[in-house]
Formats: structure tokens, C-alpha cells, sequence
């Protein structure tokens, strides 16, 4: 399996940018994914998820498979195709949305037997089969090895018992994974909070060979925003310095910014489209929402400094009126406005590394946070 | 009040093709006008209508007093900057969907008033009222006369009563309009299915004189395809040759070709994007439903001869599945691919009579049809 050249241009503290180069386009990083859960960025057409400075998203192992199907889709001629990106794409492994989405789980050493949350239909899922599906059916270009998402909280006991087994499906997603020239495999490091088990995670996962960068996983899943932060704290030294970290489902602004501090290279998370259906608009500041009474007369853009038309074309009062209304084109603005928000962060923090002012750039950030 | 020029290029029978000259941008006829009720077409947006070939769009007077209101909009520099759209724009006078929406109707020589279907809050319409709301406060290229849609069915004494009061509403409809130079008012002629009436309403609306075009009103609320045709048949020789003709609220497509066969200019529906927004895709032969099981794996485009984005660029097995899915982007492809085609018909229809093919393109029209 391929392991895409990683070119980090420039370091400011653990911070660093530069470009994932894969086959179907380079990836600056740090870099956010939209998230395509069901073959589609909710609500935003791909070309104006391109627009608004995405060079990769991300669609859902678990969902495809249930609905249309992943033998389907490679039947459609893949994900790309069938979705109408052409960019890099990413699929997680399945394994965090059988844990939170469907029913009846059933766990083995195999893998887990589950229920569709869409038709109660039963479905599994190994290794062996989210590498057939990721890889082979979708065609994604970053595939997820398929692990365990550790219960928060765990015992110690808990979480070695269950980085343990994302170990060893690790190990399965390695070798079912293959020979190929044109995708790559990341690793996930699980371990809770337990420095200990993560340094564990992390080295084995960096002595089993072959991955093409690392995830941290289980974190995003209630613990806060404070132990995220000190997770990643002892997390990141443990990962090779010369492969791409990806924090998986995460996250605010400011979760993003005080990741990147801590060495973090690629997020993924649905805020930008899921809060935009519901009114909320993204800013350096926090969340607020457009249905606010004091935005009904409001003749100003989202945001005129960012190149969106999206941010820049549209009044407050318009979008007020639009969602009050609940016309669709109200969260479409939104949704896409706020996918624009985020990459436009994503830019101004590669930017402000490359200058050598991203620390001052995230203690500002943080003092002006009010979400 | 302005006339704008009104240049028909070609005529086959009574059907005929020109341009309607407006201060804002020509509109090529026979004209589809998408329907923008609440200041947005729904699911699309306005560049994308512009794309699909709307070179006008209507605005709802009675949606838009109530929601976010005339003077909010006027406010915040009219219908067009609000909405983004800066063609030509009709406006209609409210009476229709008062009489369809609202509640509580209060019926006046005066006017009507009426509670919004909203909120339950009590509003008035009049003459006066709608014109101010239309010309000065949504600023409308085209405003209707504020009209009394004749119930159907309707008795020869009921339908006179009705089409009587909407006579003396069209004189303060003129009266109130005052002089506007980029402006222009249309009449709207009633007399449900009665050639008498609908001769005298036409007679009457011309000599009140200053009118800029005509509008059939009263039809397409359950008369039926052949009783629609019927009226057509003896009212447009009623209304002036010079003038642009307007059949209010149709219509399928089926509709529109018969009606353009009996001389009508204009036309304006929902039906592309509120069938869009269920799965119903449009076609020559009538609609269908995406969600079929046949569609699941179909590769083909909705229509490649249509050049949009929306009718070439997706497959029927994506938009099938994302109808099936819920997925928002399904709604916005298909309602933005039925506009294309209602756009794309209009465009074909224009074509024909300019080649003297019309007739036999409408023979073969109602031989395929099938909805």
C-alpha cells in the first residue's frame, strides 16, 4: 500500500503545515474535511464544497454500506463517481457509527454483527470486510483501519481491552488492506485518557508497518474540551513526526486551533453543515444564531472577508428571513457559508505558521472565544 | 405607468413568439416564470435559475407582506436586492392566495381582510394596498391589478358579481399605480367559464385603458385540462393582439402547449420545484418518480440533451438515492433540473413557431403525453 509524500513546510512550536500529496491532489494541512456522510455534503453542491477551499472530504463507511450499498456504489463506478467529487477522499473504517448509530451490536473477535438504524436489516462488519468496502468498493483514497471506539469513561482495564483489539484488527486491516499503489491506510491510536495505553497504541501500531499516517480516535465522545487538550498533549510525541495526524470527528474552532498546537494535521466534523440547518453561523468568535430577532433588518454579509459567495452575497436579514421561513435555501447559504468558514480558518492557521505568528495567532483566538 | 414594447417575431395559428421588452432585461416568450414565493425559488439558487433560462421570476405578494413584510423589504432595498435576483420580476396582486391560504375572510367593496396563515394575524388587502405593496415597497417590473379570484365552480350571476368587483378593483388598481415610467401593470380577466363574461371583462379591463398586458385569471383551480382549454379558446380573441397575454398559475406542460396553441405569452407554476421537492422528475411524456426500484442503478443523466448542470452532471441512481435518503442535495437537483426542462420546452416552443413547426410539434406533444 502507498504512503503519500508529506511535505511539512514550516513549524511553529508541535504546529506544523505543509501538504498531504496524494494521487487525486495535494491536501494542505492542516487540513478540514467536510464530512459527505451519505455520498453528499448535506445540503452544499461539491463544486461549491471545492469552492469554498475543501481539498478533501470525507464520506461514511457505515452509512454507504446500508444505503445505497457498497457493492452498489463500486457497481456506479465508486465514490468519486458516483458522489461527483474528484479530489481526495477519506472513509472512516465504520466502527465509531456502529458503536453510536445502529442496534443490537454484537462483538467478537471477528468483528461486530449490527442492525441498520435505517431498516433494522443485520449487516457486520471486520477488518477483512471495511477493507473491502473502503478500499475496493468505495475507492477511497485514505481508507481507516477498523478498530474498537473505547467507551468514555473506561477503566484502565477497559481501554487496554479495547486498544488491544484495535490493535489486532489493525493488524487484520493491514493485511487485507494490500497492494495498493494508489490509496494509503491509516492507523487509529486508541486508549482513552491513559497516557500509557496511548503511548502503547501508538507504538505498536508505528512497529506493525505500512500505515500512511495516524488518527487519534475515541476522543470527540463526551470528555470535554480540557482533557481533549491534555490527550493530545501526550498523544501527538508519541506519533512519527514525518506522517500525517488526523484528530477524528473534531471539532469547534477552537478545539481545531488548540489541536494544531498540539501537532494535529487533519480534522473532519459535520458543525458546518449540521448547525447550519439549524440557523447557526460560524465565527472566530462562536456559534450565533441568524434567527436572532436582531439580524430580521441586518443589510450586512455573514462574512465580506471571506471569498465565498455564500459569506459575501447574501444579507443577514435575507438568510434571517430564509430560515425563519424554512425555506431550504436558508440552510443551503448556511451550510455552505459555514464549510467556507472553517477552510478559511484552516488557511489563516497554515498562514500564521508559515509566518511564525500561529502562537499568537491561537492565545488571541482563545481570548476573543466566547462558544 | 409604463407599456413596455412587446416585438412578436413569428406567429404559426395563434401562437406567437417575441420578446417583452423590459427596463431590467428582455423576457423571450412564450415565458415560463418560476415561481419565487417567499423571495426565494425554492431550493435553488437565483444564478442557477438564470442558468436553467428563466429570464423572469414571480415574487407572492400576500407571502411576503406577511413574512418578513413590504416595508422590511422595502426597507432593505426591494424584492430584487433582497432576494438577489436582478431580472425581471412579476409580482402577483395577493387576491389568489388569499383566497386559496388565508383565513377568516372578511370580504369589503373596500377590500379583504384576512388572517395570515402563519401566525393568525390580521392583515388587509385592497387595491391600494396591493399596488403600494407591489410597485412601491417590492418594486415589481410587472405588478397585477388586485383581482377577486372567481370561485369554481361559479353560477353566471355569482361569476358576473365577481368579475364586476375585480372591473372597479382594476380602476383603483390604475388609479393607485400612478406614473411610473419603469414600471408596467397588467390586468387580470375573469368570468369563470362564461364567453360573455370574459368578453365584457376583457372589453372593460382594455378600456380602462393603460394596462401593459393581460392575465386569465380564475383558471387552473380544478376546471380541468379540456375546460382550461375551452376558455382559452374564446377569451384570447378578446384581448389585444399587441399586448402579452398571461395565464396565471399553469401549468404542466401538457398545459402550457395547448395554451400557447390559443395565443397565450406567459405563464408561472410551482410545479418544478414542489414535484422536484417529492422525487418527481419532468419529461416530454409527463413526470416520474426517481424513487422507482428501476432507477437504483441507472447510470444515465436526467436529461443530457438539456444543457444544465442538474440535468447532466448526476446520475438517476445518485439523485435516486439521495430522494431515498432525504439527502437536501436530491430537492435541489431535481427541483433546479425541472425548472431546466420547463425553460428548455419554453425554449423548443419559441424555436417551432419561429420555423412554422409548432403545430406538428404540438400534435406530437399530446400523442407522447402521458401524465
Amino acid at each position: 500500500m502507498a504512503v503519500f509524500p508529506f511535505d511539512i513546510d514550516a513549524t511553529e512550536g508541535r504546529a506544523r503545515t505543509g501538504a498531504l500529496r496524494t494521487p487525486r491532489g495535494d491536501i494542505r494541512t492542516p487540513a478540514f474535511m467536510p464530512v459527505g456522510t451519505a455520498a453528499t455534503v448535506k445540503g452544499v453542491y461539491m463544486d461549491q464544497v471545492r469552492q469554498a477551499g475543501a481539498d478533501i472530504i470525507l464520506g461514511n463507511t457505515y452509512h454507504l454500506m446500508l444505503r445505497p450499498g457498497a457493492e452498489r456504489v463500486a457497481e456506479l463506478g465508486g465514490l468519486h463517481k458516483f458522489s461527483g467529487w474528484n479530489g481526495p477522499m477519506l472513509t472512516d473504517s465504520g466502527g465509531f457509527q456502529v458503536w453510536s448509530l445502529s442496534k443490537l451490536r454484537k462483538m467478537s473477535e471477528q468483528g461486530v454483527e449490527f442492525q441498520s438504524h435505517i431498516d433494522g436489516s443485520k449487516h457486520m462488519l471486520s477488518p477483512e470486510r471495511s477493507m473491502e468496502i473502503q478500499a475496493e468498493l468505495l475507492g477511497a483514497d485514505i481508507c481507516m483501519q477498523f478498530d474498537e471506539c473505547t467507551n468514555f469513561p473506561a477503566t484502565h482495564d477497559e481501554a487496554r481491552a479495547s486498544m488491544e483489539l484495535s490493535l489486532r484488527w489493525g493488524q487484520r486491516s493491514i493485511d487485507a488492506f494490500g497492494d495498493r499503489p494508489d490509496q494509503t491506510l491509516f492507523a487509529i491510536v486508541q486508549g482513552s485518557v491513559y497516557e500509557d495505553l496511548r503511548a502503547e497504541s501508538a507504538a505498536k501500531s508505528i512497529a506493525a508497518g505500512g500505515y500512511g499516517g495516524y488518527a487519534v480516535g475515541g476522543l470527540a465522545v463526551g470528555e470535554g474540551h480540557e482533557t481533549m487538550c491534555k490527550v493530545l498533549e501526550f498523544t501527538t510525541p508519541h506519533l512519527p513526526a514525518d506522517r500525517p495526524r488526523y484528530l477524528m470527528g473534531v471539532g469547534k474552532p477552537i478545539d481545531i486551533v488548540r489541536a494544531v498546537e498540539r501537532g494535529i494535521d487533519m480534522f473532519d466534523c459535520v458543525i458546518p453543515t449540521r448547525s447550519g440547518r439549524h440557523g447557526q453561523v460560524w465565527t472566530d468568535r462562536g456559534p450565533y444564531n441568524i434567527k436572532r430577532a436582531e439580524f430580521a433588518a441586518d443589510d450586512s454579509p455573514l462574512d465580506a472577508a471571506i471569498d465565498c459567495p455564500a459569506s459575501r452575497n447574501y444579507s443577514k436579514a435575507y438568510i434571517h428571513h430564509l430560515i425563519r421561513s424554512k425555506e431550504m435555501l436558508g440552510q443551503m447559504i448556511l451550510s455552505w457559508h459555514n464549510i467556507a468558514y472553517f477552510e478559511d480558518l484552516m488557511a489563516r492557521i497554515r498562514a500564521h505558521i508559515r509566518a511564525g505568528t500561529f502562537t499568537e495567532f491561537a492565545r488571541a483566538f482563545g481570548e476573543n472565544w466566547d462558544g
